[in-house]
């Protein structure tokens, strides 16, 4: 179970209803009423936890389980050890995210204003925010409801945050308007000026950062990320997107709808992502790309080009995956030859 | 135009005193008096505005915008739509940056000294300085005048700062001596401890790091970049060097003046550029080379090797580029060839 | 010689007195009674410093010190010039390292309590602990004896340091129980929710992260990196660890004892590395994968597949390390081939 110490629970669910919150379906009726009062990874689960499985890798794992219950898909019941219950779903995982939630809820905020904070007069700050130990927020910012400000975040002036925003510690907004259920990891950086240098023989020369960083709602920004406002367009992260911790986004990037973007990618100015786009970690985006709606970026690639909707690429320069799967195989043959005579 | 809640514009500035503070001709001298009240990209321009044209990406946009004026090469005069006046310029990009500075100067720093903020009797920080909230300031820091130093940033020990820096919130310095004008971006840790340790059966053993960290006049250093101090020389950034964002740069590592490095760039341990080097986004350097004066460095390069002054190199590990492209469309065809049959 | 203003020096030390600590032989008793003062690189030693050669790429600068005595392998000695005392060591780094660590020892902490740090009432905080200006420490927070805690870091609610841990400036620590004598650089963000995310139509459904992040003693965590608390499972750091800057490390990672990971580092979530595992800079690991014990990655690597114990992999994908040099082989030569005829 999850250390009392840092997390708190709620239930116990019967599965019935834990299916009908995660659109499930039991394999068996019968185990309607039972009772599960935790989630839990598959080696750590007893009988009464539900688990899942979702990743082949950990077949084995699920044959030895001894969780009560689990998410699975259809393909996998046969599997199943004697006597676990079955949640069947198409995205065991996805379920089991929604089952998890219902046992561990995001703690409320409780309204608070910390003495410590220096704030603004006229900044709007509704009475039901939670606003941290040492909190800096500067003129005319406007925060929505419920918001909650971790210790020592500075909210530069005039920016504006939606309502349910989570915005973690030691986290610099400037220059941004931020939509609702926005969450901020600790040490985000959003807003400020892009690397706008026109070189020059005596010195790169410094071009003035004109625009904002505009985020979406429902918006997920990882620890130590940064976000550069534009250059004269805005910078804009779309609503539902989600990024990971150490990111780079430049200035003029506008990502769509519903990105994942894994860690440490790194996108140049004025590039520019479709709805749905996924980017493995590490990845790099040249300047002034198109990546088009729904493609998928594998991790440590290097794009130069501009990718189509729907397509699959990887490798430095970026192709189409299949044909980046060639060229390693071509080039591992080829060294094997040498090797061989 | 820019939202004037997060900037502030003068204004407006006749053609004749943009051609003359940019450097650019005016390409019809009876446009000399015409006014433009703001600067702005080539899309959203509108008859008062003044715009550039620097990537043929975008001459479609040229072609079509509604700009008053832009700045031009001499060889786009051509495509300019009509009624358009032209500011000519060898280089448009940095004429733009010039007009736009004009615009949108930085702010002048208010002198002031938070009362929230932590400052050593044996500091000396000059009256017309800018001390934010929460700012601690150790013992015999000495701050050069006009200095801005953002809410939570901390000067450790002993650290000196030229005049008219700007110092970003929530950054971290110690061990360091900084120029004059220098720009620091939040969340900036200068002068940690680098990563030595002499590697032991037992377990890595410390080596205490012993140097400093020297940064020259007019450097630009990105949100959470990480400079580490020397171990025993100083780890040292030349006059006007601009790097971006989360970019690591390693103990004893020597940058000379003028460079520019893109976002998530890595340099190892006592790794030395020469003045004017280019690196492109998430290029790495081993330890140990040598990089000579005006070198490119492609974007996402694996440097293993010392690269001659004025050389263009890329790849992993990196070659010289035009051997770089030929790897890539050998690669290239083998698999189109495997492929067919 | 260390800046007086920046490092505090003990000494001087006779040479057989450095002898005994660092494990060293001198070449000649005759030399243990001669004293050095200081400890310096080979380029800036004179008569009173001890040195050291450890990278044949200095051995120029080894042939012309003015160092008074020098730590270097048996088969350097007759490079040495006339006149310099030899320590002469299996690993003359280390013995170098033991050497500078007496010349200077780390500061004693100073108990403080600052008055400005918020401490609720329920944290257990030893009188000898070192608590800097605007620290936050949450409810139910354990300190060990003699910690120092740098300018406004956030200890969150119920984390738990052991003895002599020292902690940066701005740093955020949550749902984390660390070990003693670690060391965490200035921007470490530790314990915030992993990057959980179910993929789905209507965008990525968030999964509770309900693990924490368990640190081993004597670990050191590098500037603005960043660590994940686990899903379900733990993320783990072994007992004397070393990580640099800006390296991510992802939900339910465990990396064993004595890890290495050089800056920039990427490791997906629920991969493992055995111990005394070296990991060059920018390398990325998908996620759970196995690395052997004492593998060897090589920079800017990207690890696809497991790795056996013992193995050294590079490349992207990673392939082991004599293959890898085999393929950079045939493309040179197969883009010279084209470029010949």
């Amino acid at each position: 179970m999850a250390d009392p110490r840092f997390f708190h629970r709620t239930g116990p669910f019967s599965l019935e209803a834990l299916a009908a919150m995660s659109g499930a379906r039991l394999r068996d009726r019968r185990d309607g009423e039972r009772l599960v009062t935790d989630v839990a990874p598959l080696e750590t689960a007893g009988p009464d936890d539900v688990t899942f499985l979702d990743n082949r890798k950990y077949v084995d794992a699920f044959v030895g389980s001894r969780a009560g219950a689990a998410f699975v898909e259809e393909r996998m019941i046969e599997k199943a050890p004697a006597g676990m219950a079955l949640l069947v779903a198409a995205q065991p995982y996805k379920a089991f995210a929604l089952a998890a939630q219902a046992f561990y809820p995001p703690a409320p905020v409780n309204p608070r204003r910390a003495l410590s904070a220096v704030i603004d007069p006229t900044a709007e700050i509704p009475v039901d925010c939670d606003i941290g130990e040492y909190v800096v927020i500067e003129a005319g910012v406007r925060l929505g409801a419920r918001c909650q400000i971790g210790h020592h975040t500075v909210i530069g002036a005039a920016v504006e945050l939606g309502s349910d925003c989570r915005v973690g510690a030691n986290v610099t907004l400037s220059h941004c308007l931020i939509g609702a259920r926005v969450v901020l990891h600790p040490g985000v950086r959003i807003g400020q000026p892009g690397f706008g240098f026109a070189p020059d023989p005596a010195g790169p020369v410094k071009i003035p950062q004109l625009g904002r960083v505009i985020i979406g709602d429902d918006a997920d920004i990882g620890a130590n990320t940064t976000i550069d406002r534009g250059s004269g367009h805005d910078t804009v992260i779309g609503d539902g997107t989600v990024i990971d911790n150490l990111v780079q986004i430049g200035h003029n990037v506008v990502l769509g709808r519903g990105c994942v973007l894994a860690g440490q990618v790194g996108i140049s100015g004025s590039t520019k992502l479709g709805d749905f786009v996924m980017v493995g970690g590490q990845s790099a985006f040249a300047g002034h790309l198109e990546i088009g709606r729904g493609a998928r970026i594998a991790g440590k690639s290097g794009l130069m080009r501009d990718v189509e909707a729907g397509a699959t690429v990887g490798g430095n320069p970026a192709v189409p995956f299949a044909q980046f799967m060639r060229q390693i195989a071509i080039l591992q043959r080829l060294a094997k030859k040498k090797d061989g005579g």
